[in-house]
């Protein structure tokens, strides 16, 4: 039987990749795109979201969710995803609409009206976090939550924080709380998994549409990692989740206590993972603690072809 | 020209007296009544701002909003309200329906839908917050919040806070960093507006069903406050945001800093009023200093008298 | 028999007149004086200490003691006691030495080599919190720390917080959670003891040394007054300490549970004091609720008469 | 020249092999030792620090310092270092007495009458805070702070913080925001450096007074890690910080900006590292990021053979 999804991401390169992966999959059900502002202002992510699935062909609602996070104020990430949020890939222009509602009510929508839904959240957890309060009746229907973010050392944005839980750490709270199961995938194994020169000349061997997009982008996504951190390639974080319900082998969780810091000081944004068990605390997430690198990239191989 | 309103409540007994105001005026524009959680769980409070509005003949959409805070836990104050949020009135069973949308979706078509639309608000802000976060166009679209909420000196929940803005501390800040026109009424006004066995007695005579009403329900409210707090009669809070509506000058108004204690601390939920201007920090809302404590009663009796 | 107490202080206007009312009462034993930075830095206020105790011949042991604050950077009031600390009144150039010892020294030795004493604080909490945590021996030695400082409502500093314990925040968490025990003299109550013009020629006619430092500080002090919160004359805080040593009917204080504000967040140094019991907490300090004016103004005159 | 140092400790059981270090190398000048509580209470840190000096044969002034953090409650670890703070050795009684002056004492009088005073810290960091406060003149006359303690990554004590600074982080933040030049030895590199048999068998092979302490001390030790961490063997941290002095080669460390989590949520005591400077922040602290295991148990060879 096909997994029911909805993909809530911020596009954003990896995010990209993420819907690359979601819509191709024959085991996985995507019920619907919403899109959050993250790595770029609502506008710009919706945009970005709508045209990589049109491109891709993937027909599914595309809806626009929340421009601003719960509580805190704004930030954004033009320094790695550029003025665009997806620089490197010129899109047609599609007239395609976007869906009607708004992505929290997509969200709300796709999880009462199917069985079994997962959440698959690659972005800011605002729309997902908003959805939970919205309609309370998800706290008993939704599957699970797979999502990028947060760490187990140390962070992307802050040395406490990852950038998604960092646009909005009240909203990782109330995901993280919420009871829900959630399955965290942070830096500490999405660092593993960097889109190497390689890896590029790999994918785009496959000489289709989608490997000429997966290729452009990587390649700007890169030379933005190069002058931000100085590093030759960047870690393709995002598709980590969706690659994690293809083969539930390539990850490997430990269950654990999960803290999210509200507390608007130098740790905000941190997810205090308590992997020794320090706290004996209630374990509340499963935590990415390895990532099978070669499978990742047989799956990311295997998506792009599968077009 | 009537002024346009949407009544964000959670009966509560003085909530209760708020729909009462807000339904008689002949210049206000009554355009729904959305409920939140705060005094009692949704379900209670939403069914009674349901009975209020039934017995008082009031016809506008009545919409059950958020049951729970944005971010933290839910708290709520059965000491004083009892265990219905509304004891010491027995509504007959009435079966008009619920509005089938959802609070916070309410106040964001009457905003979207009407002009200059007055958000009042008489609970915690956690339904207007969601409405803002929700649907950004609100933040130039509404005319103004009045709330009844925090304090210029000191708490009723806690040695910092008040009770409402305790609830849900986030959804204050929120409110109050929305840039929105905000009117907060605290305790330092309403503590100034006890509903004395002379109110009770004068609104008594009046002897029509919304006196029976009131008076039944005061009668009940004391009892707990003096139970509670060991005084022998409470401040009739809520009613004073539609009553500064009904006159402009019952209530003086200072314009000034506030900011919302979000730190978790002791201090969490305290709205710290800049009065003196210490801070020299932007003037975000007009906060109430004094209130003409017989014009109130006048208001309230002639709201009772006007059905 | 005679009080034992010390006096902690960082002199600054109304800190001159504790100093000059401990050293003139015949049932107070002045042990010594002890400064603290504050209204101005530790140079600054240490010599006004000495100048002061010279002035009045007061022959005490004066010693310098900290210069920052336990945790936070330092503050000072410049705006309130001028450049000089102590602006108004020119002193006499003294060659009398300071005590060798360190102020936080002096408040040990003093307390560990004496019967019953009192810790009398008019100045941010700084040295006596590092007294007690040099030696915990005062834990259970100390009789009682007398103090000005915080509010029941609001503060003089940010809405939150009252000067002295702004300044160092943590050391009055320290004094407060010592379980010595803490009589509380703030704002709600200093806030009475205005300086008026008809106090300070009241003082003023007694024509003599004291009363002459005494008018021409406070001419200075209500100077400053109007220039920073534009009222016309100020509280004259701190002598309030002593002074409900010497009447213990002046101040009417009310046991309850208080608990600083160490959150760095907006509410950062306010003394969270439960009132109405709301927490149902440990009572943990006596709450100054109410100041005999009249009796004030006269044990202030008796003290400059007495000299 | 030799390298002039003063030790505050808290043994424990690494502690006692940093003050054995620190008492045999001929570079060391070892001015004396002050004792914090830490591991276990004043009164047995102290007392095993006395114990293992005379041991030894190093004959320094041994102070007692604080009894208690500055802000926080007290926190012990009587789990690996056990009932006695040095469980697994048992020492003569010895009639040596302690050096009268109070450890902070100690602190400030080594300092001022020498020169280029480096502070060598492997507990708490309380009396050098309490050091730096009371002497403020410390802030340009000490030499450099080496502390073992915190971690760039993640904490043994909760997710977020290690041993050390959890006992104390407002005294860390004093230590880190104090312009000093400091050198922290964390978690991620002394981690590293584990007591396995192996490494046991090769001290107690040198088969002396020091090398029986050292085996005995370290087979507790490690059963206590196992029984509580459910490791094999420790990491022996706290001799890092003599060794480094010892060997400058010994471990790479990297300048960056450090601040110390003094927030009061869950991430309180962690030491937020900026390694790749996402914050653009001064760079307050030589963070450790490598070391030489090789090298590290030579030193530590060394150091047993020079008895």
């Amino acid at each position: 039987m096909k997994r029911n999804i909805i993909l809530d991401c911020d596009p954003g390169h990896d995010d990209a990749i993420a819907i690359l992966l979601a819509g191709s999959n024959p085991n996985l059900n995507l019920l619907g795109i919403s899109v959050v502002a993250g790595n770029q202002t609502i506008e710009k992510t919706a945009r970005n979201a709508l045209n990589v699935a049109t491109y891709l062909g993937i027909d599914v609602p595309v809806a626009i969710g929340c421009e601003f996070p719960m509580v805190r104020e704004r930030v954004i990430c033009a320094a790695i995803h550029g003025e665009s949020g997806l620089d490197g890939f010129d899109f047609p222009k599609y007239d395609k609409p976007f869906d009607k509602r708004h992505g929290v009510q997509l969200i709300i929508d796709s999880v009462l009206n199917n069985e079994d839904v997962t959440i698959v959240a690659t972005g800011p957890l605002t729309n997902v976090a908003m959805a939970i309060k919205l309609e309370p009746k998800l706290l008993n229907k939704v599957k699970e939550i797979v999502l990028m973010g947060g760490s187990v050392d140390n962070g992307n944005t802050s040395p406490a924080a990852e950038f998604n839980i960092m646009c909005d750490p009240e909203a990782a709270h109330v995901v993280f709380s919420s009871g829900i199961p959630v399955k965290m995938i942070g830096l500490n194994v999405t660092r593993k998994v960097i889109v190497t020169d390689e890896v590029i000349s790999r994918m785009e061997k496959i000489n289709s549409k989608p490997s000429d997009m997966f290729a452009k982008l990587m390649k700007v996504f890169n030379a933005n990692q190069r002058n931000t951190f100085g590093v030759k390639a960047g870690p393709l974080h995002d598709p980590a989740t969706v690659a994690c319900l293809i083969d539930e082998s390539l990850i490997k969780f430990q269950k654990m206590n999960v803290v999210i810091d509200i507390s608007h000081g130098p740790s905000y944004g941190r997810t205090n993972c308590d992997i020794f068990d320090y706290l004996h605390a209630p374990h509340n997430a499963y935590v990415a603690m390895d990532i099978d690198v070669e499978k990742y990239w047989n799956i990311v191989e295997k998506g792009i072809k599968a077009y």
